[in-house]
């Protein structure tokens, strides 16, 4: 079967979390860019991908998938390799869990609420600060949920092993942590501090960086 | 191990997908009544098991769990019988993503959107039609997607047996088609109603019928 293809722009955090488990499980795969900027995933060739224009997409032979977490368990089940799902079921009913925090709680407040607006200020227009304001809290919610959803003592969210529950995390929290409301919020949370500092070496996450964060055009 | 508890109003579309996944694994289970009219859902005893105040929660034993597709996969792994994640990759990556589908686009324009201003609009009130006209396209959306990955020809959304997708989607259609907009949106869907139409008969689904739709109080 061919090698699988994702679609997505490597700074999108759902596209970046797909590419970590292909690197995790190395599968070796094709990346589609998929310019946002350019509307790209609002055109008619990304719809047929994904029918809500949303990223990333993923095609393996002839079955296409969209939708993260759908994609992600595909990869794990697909592919030989390390597996990224615990094996027990308490972990992997944790690991389920802070994926669901993370898409219905965390993501929307820390990447569109706080990272977006902070890091990419509309031109001749001033940060809508009560917005981010309001975002902070929500947040924090979802940051004291994961943290109280980990399991100790254990390098990674639930484990001694890497789940997708960190992949998916991982690109969200490197962009939040760059923002001024994240370096002063994460430090309430030592137990997500220590994964994330531990889990800035890995070389899925390295290999990842997107060009925003590493200065690098 | 004690039996499991359910956390959550009967009329809850959640609570009763997971009452229905007991149901169709014939565990032994209670339910505790959270009234939602009552704000129960947002009191500390509540909270102290769903810190985002929805519903259900799921204990068992002591090992507590919210969110549904958690909860969900947790009572088809933890319990014997029938099995209601498909063994097949590519029927299980299509069910995984019928429920993201319905958590991220189906399931607030169909029950927030339109069931519940139509089936309980507020005293003194005109119904906000603008708001119900505005989730219609939306409803759509989300069943033309459920729609196209849904597996033919089968009785079930993904196959020859009911799976977690099945009872995450009854819910909701069962709602959705006692509202006019769903009594004229879903003929448009010719498997989902044919779908709809089967299910009806399961007998977990004639078990929990709501109060608000069987008219028995």
């Amino acid at each position: 079967m061919s090698k699988p293809i994702v679609y997505g722009p490597r700074y999108s955090t759902y596209t970046r979390a797909v590419i970590m488990a292909l690197l995790e499980k190395r599968v070796d795969h094709a990346v589609v860019h998929v310019d946002m900027d350019e509307q790209e995933h609002k055109a008619p060739e990304h719809l047929a991908r994904h029918p809500f224009g949303l990223l990333p997409a993923f095609q393996h032979g002839d079955f296409a998938i969209y939708e993260t977490v759908p994609i992600l368990n595909y990869i794990d089940d697909a592919f030989p390799g390390v597996r990224l799902a615990p094996a027990d079921i308490l972990r992997r009913t944790r690991a389920a869990q802070i994926m669901s925090v993370i898409n219905s709680y965390g993501y929307r407040p820390m990447v569109w609420g706080i990272f977006v607006p902070r890091t990419f200020p509309q031109p001749g227009k001033p940060v809508d600060e009560k917005a981010i304001a309001e975002a902070v809290p929500k947040a924090r919610q979802a940051l004291q949920a994961i943290e109280d959803l980990m399991l100790n003592p254990d390098p990674f969210l639930v484990g001694r092993q890497i789940s997708l529950a960190d992949l998916l995390l991982v690109p969200i929290i490197h962009y939040f942590a760059g923002t001024p409301e994240g370096a002063k919020i994460l430090p309430h949370y030592p137990k997500l501090m220590a994964w994330h500092t531990i889990i800035q070496s890995r070389p899925s996450v390295l290999e990842t960086v997107p060009k925003v964060l590493s200065g690098v055009e």
